[in-house]
């Protein structure tokens, strides 16, 4: 099989960064793959994981020449680092990230393409929904984009062929492909990743003294509901805060319910809340099918 | 091998109960098992499993000689099972439970046993943390409590002796004990096992819309979060309305900590929300060593 890119660049070469030059070489997708990043000793473990072919800390020489830029560093450092390095991208290349947010994101990029009159916009917006609450090169894998669903957020200033590599590159991994508006991934993603999210975080930290001292009385329905709230604080203060318009509505919703849920107690209606959660197993099940 | 005892009965023969006479039965525990309940085509479907030697809709000859009693029914109805047949029990045998909450159903069984003066108290508390969203016999499996822990929660009133009988029946079947009161349990149990269950049912009626019409954008994030979502009405309902108290206390500290991760986005307070998530992060990854 002929290599699809002759070269691609991840600046990020973290879990997702790193699985994604994993299945890039290894399913012969790019010639080069380049791991782009600050500390010298995360990209030569990615060289030895088979994730890059090259490293370097020179975000010039590193995205110079490449056919596919990806972004694959914390949400809220995607814009600033594409407004420093846009210079040094080839007038030809596709550029996307893997951030979990895409308003912020794809309307920050927008605004600096259109500072540059002359040139095609360059940019489109994905999110690969893989991953874990493991981070790190040293968890990577080459099947982790494998089943999975990426998004891709176009908008009316997207370059429609852009579109179409960047949806190639992700089936070329083994994904489905859904196009919605930024707007609609927020709103959607903040209900289904961010708020779950948040909610572990919060079980995680008013069970800390359980955790701590009774870990023994701790059964797999805590666990499971809390895995991700071993997340990175560093992905997920970013991803929080860019997303906090849909976050902060999901939030006031999570509250409107337990309120019902409590005046449900108070009132001694068994009959509702066995119709509460009777919905909740129906919808829940659908999941399973 | 020889059987511990002669005759164990079990009131419900679902998932626990299931599971509880095929694990008995499979270690050679006890010589008979005999599975009581309302729905015969159930208790058939148990003898077929291999979790009870017989089965009967007559609590009377059910319970009548049996060493060891267990009621493995929805918690709402303990009490009253308890209360309708003790007449049947024999003086010296030992009765147990399942449920998920200890200081409602063992105050209302010790004022059962009150009333009747001159006979020993024969109901030791247990809470086996174990078990799954999925009901029914058909999900049973004799390995369900091998490795698990279980709470076993005596009071003031409770005969010591039933007590090691009761542990003695956990430790065969390859589980920790630990002893609390039921208030003490009550308490911890809402924060690890009530009110995430209550989180993952609120999680999925909240995305109901998502999980109906974009099923493909969810991952194993939400996946895990609400897995305990499908867990059944009729056993979750009494559980929550049992424990309602303590319920109703971390329902509000759920919501504290909602509006305070609301005022963090609102104030754009980036490190104070990387903090939290930091502490739920060290926390959570306490449970995965």
């Amino acid at each position: 099989m002929k290599a699809r890119f002759n070269k691609v660049a991840i600046a990020g070469m973290g879990l997702m960064g790193g699985s994604l030059g994993r299945a890039l070489l290894e399913r012969k997708l790019a010639l080069e793959v380049t791991g782009v990043g600050r500390n010298i000793k995360k990209l030569k473990l990615a060289m030895k994981k088979r994730a890059a072919t090259s490293v370097t800390t020179d975000y010039k020489a590193g995205f110079s020449g490449a056919d596919i830029i990806v972004l694959s560093v914390p949400v809220d450092m995607i814009p600033e680092i594409f407004r420093d390095n846009y210079r040094f991208m080839d007038p030809s290349c596709v550029v996307t990230d893997m951030g979990s947010v895409k308003g912020a994101i794809v309307g920050e990029i927008e605004k600096i393409e259109k500072s540059f009159p002359g040139r095609r916009n360059v940019f489109v917006g994905s999110h690969p929904m893989v991953g874990s609450e493991k981070t790190g090169i040293a968890n990577s894998s080459a099947g982790m984009y494998e089943g999975g669903t990426c998004i891709i957020t176009p908008t009316v200033n997207t370059d429609k062929k852009r579109v179409e590599v960047i949806r190639s590159v992700w089936k070329a991994l083994g994904m489905k492909t859904v196009e919605m508006t930024p707007g609609e991934h927020d709103e959607k993603i903040s209900g289904v990743s961010h708020l779950p999210h948040m909610l572990a975080f919060l079980l995680s930290n008013m069970e800390a003294g359980v955790i701590k001292n009774n870990r023994e009385i701790i059964g797999n329905g805590f666990r499971d509901t809390t895995r991700i709230g071993a997340s990175s604080e560093e992905i997920w203060g970013g991803i929080f805060m860019e997303n906090k318009k849909a976050l902060s509505t999901d939030i006031d919703r999570a509250i409107n319910g337990l309120n019902k849920m409590k005046a449900l107690l108070a009132g001694s209606d068994i009959n509702s809340l066995k119709r509460y959660i009777r919905n909740a197993r129906k919808t829940r099940e659908l999941l399973n099918k």
